[in-house]
Protein backbone atom coordinates (compact mmCIF):
# COMPACT_ATOMS: atom_id res chain seq x y z
CA UNK A 1 0.00 0.00 0.00
CA UNK A 2 1.26 3.70 -0.97
CA UNK A 3 2.44 5.93 1.80
CA UNK A 4 1.62 9.30 2.15
CA UNK A 5 3.05 12.76 2.79
CA UNK A 6 2.11 14.94 6.12
CA UNK A 7 2.86 18.60 6.10
CA UNK A 8 2.08 20.26 9.75
CA UNK A 9 -0.25 23.38 10.12
CA UNK A 10 1.11 24.48 13.15
CA UNK A 11 3.69 24.38 15.86
CA UNK A 12 2.87 23.76 19.37
CA UNK A 13 4.19 26.26 22.71
CA UNK A 14 4.43 24.68 25.63
CA UNK A 15 5.68 24.82 29.25
CA UNK A 16 7.33 21.22 28.56
CA UNK A 17 10.87 21.47 26.57
CA UNK A 18 11.76 17.43 26.94
CA UNK A 19 10.10 13.99 27.30
CA UNK A 20 9.18 13.71 31.08
CA UNK A 21 8.18 17.07 31.91
CA UNK A 22 4.93 16.31 30.13
CA UNK A 23 2.42 14.83 31.74
CA UNK A 24 1.37 11.28 30.47
CA UNK A 25 -2.09 12.28 29.06
CA UNK A 26 -3.85 15.68 28.92
CA UNK A 27 -5.53 15.48 31.06
CA UNK A 28 -3.05 15.43 33.95
CA UNK A 29 -1.82 18.50 32.53
CA UNK A 30 -4.81 20.24 32.64
CA UNK A 31 -3.77 23.74 34.42
CA UNK A 32 -0.86 23.80 32.15
CA UNK A 33 -1.81 25.92 29.45
CA UNK A 34 -0.10 26.33 25.45
CA UNK A 35 -0.74 27.97 22.31
CA UNK A 36 -0.67 26.67 18.92
CA UNK A 37 0.75 28.74 16.44
CA UNK A 38 -0.80 28.14 12.79
CA UNK A 39 1.22 28.58 9.75
CA UNK A 40 0.70 31.37 7.65
CA UNK A 41 -0.89 29.66 4.66
CA UNK A 42 -3.33 27.86 6.89
CA UNK A 43 -4.86 30.67 8.80
CA UNK A 44 -8.23 30.85 7.34
CA UNK A 45 -8.84 27.35 8.23
CA UNK A 46 -9.53 28.03 11.65
CA UNK A 47 -12.17 30.29 11.28
CA UNK A 48 -15.00 29.44 13.66
CA UNK A 49 -12.98 27.26 15.73
CA UNK A 50 -13.82 29.11 18.75
CA UNK A 51 -17.60 28.25 19.39
CA UNK A 52 -16.19 24.81 20.36
CA UNK A 53 -15.02 24.27 24.07
CA UNK A 54 -12.88 21.74 23.21
CA UNK A 55 -10.91 20.75 19.93
CA UNK A 56 -9.34 17.51 18.54
CA UNK A 57 -5.64 18.05 18.11
CA UNK A 58 -3.36 15.45 16.05
CA UNK A 59 0.01 15.99 16.25
CA UNK A 60 3.46 14.53 15.45
CA UNK A 61 5.83 12.93 18.01
CA UNK A 62 8.98 14.33 16.32
CA UNK A 63 11.19 13.72 19.65
CA UNK A 64 10.81 9.87 18.81
CA UNK A 65 12.43 7.41 16.50
CA UNK A 66 11.13 4.47 15.42
CA UNK A 67 8.22 2.39 16.99
CA UNK A 68 7.52 -1.14 19.09
CA UNK A 69 4.83 -3.53 18.52
CA UNK A 70 4.79 -3.60 22.26
CA UNK A 71 4.32 -1.31 24.78
CA UNK A 72 4.04 -1.60 28.94
CA UNK A 73 1.98 1.57 30.41
CA UNK A 74 2.90 3.86 33.16
CA UNK A 75 2.05 1.82 36.15
CA UNK A 76 1.83 -1.44 34.53
CA UNK A 77 3.94 -4.37 34.84
CA UNK A 78 2.76 -6.59 31.41
CA UNK A 79 3.31 -4.96 28.06
CA UNK A 80 0.31 -5.11 25.38
CA UNK A 81 0.36 -3.89 21.41
CA UNK A 82 1.11 -0.74 20.56
CA UNK A 83 -2.59 0.54 19.26
CA UNK A 84 -4.08 -0.17 23.13
CA UNK A 85 -1.66 1.94 24.76
CA UNK A 86 -0.83 5.87 23.97
CA UNK A 87 2.54 5.32 23.45
CA UNK A 88 4.50 7.56 21.50
CA UNK A 89 6.64 4.78 19.88
CA UNK A 90 3.93 4.16 17.42
CA UNK A 91 3.75 3.76 13.96
CA UNK A 92 2.98 6.79 11.92
CA UNK A 93 3.91 8.87 15.57
CA UNK A 94 0.83 10.24 15.46
CA UNK A 95 -0.57 11.76 19.01
CA UNK A 96 -3.92 13.19 19.79
CA UNK A 97 -5.01 15.39 22.37
CA UNK A 98 -8.88 16.54 23.76
CA UNK A 99 -7.67 20.33 24.48
CA UNK A 100 -10.01 23.00 26.28
CA UNK A 101 -10.23 26.05 24.12
CA UNK A 102 -9.39 29.07 25.88
CA UNK A 103 -9.47 31.54 22.69
CA UNK A 104 -8.36 31.37 19.04
CA UNK A 105 -7.42 34.28 17.97
CA UNK A 106 -5.54 35.66 14.62
CA UNK A 107 -3.06 32.42 14.15
CA UNK A 108 -2.83 31.86 17.68
CA UNK A 109 -4.89 29.15 19.83
CA UNK A 110 -4.61 28.93 22.77
CA UNK A 111 -5.42 26.07 24.97
CA UNK A 112 -5.57 24.06 28.65
CA UNK A 113 -4.48 20.97 29.16
CA UNK A 114 -1.43 21.07 27.55
CA UNK A 115 0.46 17.31 26.87
CA UNK A 116 2.62 18.07 24.23
CA UNK A 117 6.17 18.98 24.11
CA UNK A 118 7.45 22.75 22.69
CA UNK A 119 7.92 22.58 19.08
CA UNK A 120 5.44 19.83 18.49
CA UNK A 121 4.51 19.59 14.82
CA UNK A 122 0.32 20.28 14.39
CA UNK A 123 -1.01 18.31 11.68
CA UNK A 124 -5.03 18.63 12.47
CA UNK A 125 -7.53 20.07 14.66
CA UNK A 126 -11.03 18.52 14.63
CA UNK A 127 -14.28 19.64 17.06
CA UNK A 128 -14.69 17.86 19.45
CA UNK A 129 -18.32 17.01 19.92
CA UNK A 130 -19.11 15.00 22.76
CA UNK A 131 -22.45 13.60 21.30
CA UNK A 132 -20.74 12.51 17.95
CA UNK A 133 -18.36 11.18 19.97
CA UNK A 134 -19.33 9.18 22.98
CA UNK A 135 -22.82 7.23 21.41
CA UNK B 1 8.85 22.76 8.29
CA UNK B 2 9.50 19.27 7.32
CA UNK B 3 6.93 16.66 6.19
CA UNK B 4 6.62 13.35 7.43
CA UNK B 5 5.62 10.04 5.80
CA UNK B 6 2.95 7.71 6.95
CA UNK B 7 2.23 4.52 6.02
CA UNK B 8 -0.99 2.41 6.58
CA UNK B 9 -1.28 -0.20 9.32
CA UNK B 10 -4.04 -1.81 7.88
CA UNK B 11 -6.88 -0.86 5.37
CA UNK B 12 -10.91 -1.13 6.02
CA UNK B 13 -14.01 -3.28 5.00
CA UNK B 14 -17.62 -1.52 4.58
CA UNK B 15 -19.69 -1.60 3.27
CA UNK B 16 -20.17 2.10 1.34
CA UNK B 17 -18.35 2.04 -1.81
CA UNK B 18 -18.37 5.41 -2.84
CA UNK B 19 -18.96 8.99 -1.03
CA UNK B 20 -22.27 9.50 -0.60
CA UNK B 21 -23.37 6.15 0.79
CA UNK B 22 -21.15 6.68 3.67
CA UNK B 23 -22.63 8.65 6.77
CA UNK B 24 -21.35 11.77 7.74
CA UNK B 25 -20.23 11.01 11.00
CA UNK B 26 -20.41 7.50 12.27
CA UNK B 27 -23.14 7.95 15.10
CA UNK B 28 -25.41 7.73 11.87
CA UNK B 29 -23.93 4.57 11.11
CA UNK B 30 -23.98 2.99 14.42
CA UNK B 31 -26.02 0.15 12.95
CA UNK B 32 -23.73 -0.68 10.08
CA UNK B 33 -20.58 -2.85 11.09
CA UNK B 34 -17.17 -3.31 9.88
CA UNK B 35 -13.96 -4.61 9.67
CA UNK B 36 -10.31 -3.43 9.86
CA UNK B 37 -7.06 -5.85 8.47
CA UNK B 38 -4.70 -5.30 9.91
CA UNK B 39 -1.47 -5.83 7.70
CA UNK B 40 0.80 -8.80 8.99
CA UNK B 41 3.35 -6.71 9.60
CA UNK B 42 1.72 -4.62 12.46
CA UNK B 43 -0.74 -7.52 13.74
CA UNK B 44 1.04 -8.11 16.90
CA UNK B 45 0.48 -4.20 17.94
CA UNK B 46 -3.25 -4.46 18.49
CA UNK B 47 -2.85 -7.40 21.32
CA UNK B 48 -4.87 -6.10 24.58
CA UNK B 49 -7.03 -3.82 21.99
CA UNK B 50 -10.00 -6.41 23.33
CA UNK B 51 -10.46 -5.28 26.32
CA UNK B 52 -11.76 -1.40 25.15
CA UNK B 53 -15.35 -0.93 24.45
CA UNK B 54 -14.37 2.14 22.19
CA UNK B 55 -11.57 2.63 20.09
CA UNK B 56 -10.41 6.08 17.97
CA UNK B 57 -9.59 5.07 14.42
CA UNK B 58 -7.48 7.46 12.64
CA UNK B 59 -7.76 7.26 8.64
CA UNK B 60 -6.49 8.69 5.35
CA UNK B 61 -9.01 10.02 2.89
CA UNK B 62 -7.98 8.17 0.34
CA UNK B 63 -10.91 9.30 -2.06
CA UNK B 64 -10.04 13.06 -1.66
CA UNK B 65 -7.38 15.41 -3.51
CA UNK B 66 -6.56 18.63 -2.75
CA UNK B 67 -8.14 20.53 0.23
CA UNK B 68 -10.01 23.82 0.99
CA UNK B 69 -9.31 25.92 3.92
CA UNK B 70 -13.34 26.83 4.27
CA UNK B 71 -15.92 24.13 3.96
CA UNK B 72 -20.17 24.13 4.61
CA UNK B 73 -21.02 21.52 7.40
CA UNK B 74 -24.13 19.32 5.74
CA UNK B 75 -27.41 21.69 6.80
CA UNK B 76 -25.75 24.86 7.28
CA UNK B 77 -25.58 27.44 4.75
CA UNK B 78 -22.41 29.53 5.98
CA UNK B 79 -18.85 27.90 4.82
CA UNK B 80 -16.24 28.24 8.06
CA UNK B 81 -12.59 26.93 8.12
CA UNK B 82 -11.71 23.25 7.80
CA UNK B 83 -10.67 22.94 11.27
CA UNK B 84 -14.01 23.86 12.64
CA UNK B 85 -15.39 20.74 10.57
CA UNK B 86 -14.96 17.17 9.66
CA UNK B 87 -14.73 17.74 5.77
CA UNK B 88 -12.75 15.14 4.39
CA UNK B 89 -11.19 17.89 2.08
CA UNK B 90 -8.97 19.18 4.87
CA UNK B 91 -5.24 19.63 4.90
CA UNK B 92 -3.34 16.08 5.67
CA UNK B 93 -6.89 14.28 4.91
CA UNK B 94 -6.98 12.63 7.93
CA UNK B 95 -10.07 11.24 9.20
CA UNK B 96 -11.02 9.93 12.72
CA UNK B 97 -13.59 7.69 14.44
CA UNK B 98 -14.64 6.75 17.53
CA UNK B 99 -16.10 2.74 16.72
CA UNK B 100 -17.61 0.73 19.12
CA UNK B 101 -15.27 -2.56 19.06
CA UNK B 102 -17.35 -5.92 18.40
CA UNK B 103 -14.29 -8.66 18.07
CA UNK B 104 -10.26 -8.08 17.52
CA UNK B 105 -9.25 -11.68 16.40
CA UNK B 106 -6.13 -12.48 14.50
CA UNK B 107 -5.31 -9.69 12.11
CA UNK B 108 -9.09 -8.64 12.14
CA UNK B 109 -11.17 -6.01 14.20
CA UNK B 110 -14.82 -6.12 13.57
CA UNK B 111 -16.77 -2.88 14.88
CA UNK B 112 -19.77 -0.95 14.77
CA UNK B 113 -20.72 2.72 13.74
CA UNK B 114 -19.20 2.50 10.55
CA UNK B 115 -18.47 5.43 8.14
CA UNK B 116 -15.58 5.01 6.02
CA UNK B 117 -15.57 4.17 2.68
CA UNK B 118 -14.76 0.37 1.62
CA UNK B 119 -10.62 0.21 1.18
CA UNK B 120 -9.97 3.23 3.09
CA UNK B 121 -6.34 3.20 4.57
CA UNK B 122 -5.93 3.00 8.32
CA UNK B 123 -3.46 4.98 9.83
CA UNK B 124 -3.57 4.68 13.55
CA UNK B 125 -5.84 2.55 16.62
CA UNK B 126 -5.74 4.01 20.29
CA UNK B 127 -7.96 2.88 22.98
CA UNK B 128 -10.54 5.51 23.49
CA UNK B 129 -11.19 5.93 27.09
CA UNK B 130 -13.76 8.31 28.01
CA UNK B 131 -12.21 9.69 31.19
CA UNK B 132 -9.45 11.18 29.85
CA UNK B 133 -11.39 12.36 26.72
CA UNK B 134 -13.90 14.57 28.25
CA UNK B 135 -12.15 15.98 31.08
Amino acid sequence: MKSYSIEPIGIAHTPYKERGQAPRQSIYGKEGQGEIEIFNSFIEGIQGLEKYEYIIVLFYFDRISGYSLKATPPGEVISRGVFATRSPARPNHIGLSVLKLIKAEGNIIKFSGVDMLDGTPIIDIKPYVRELESK
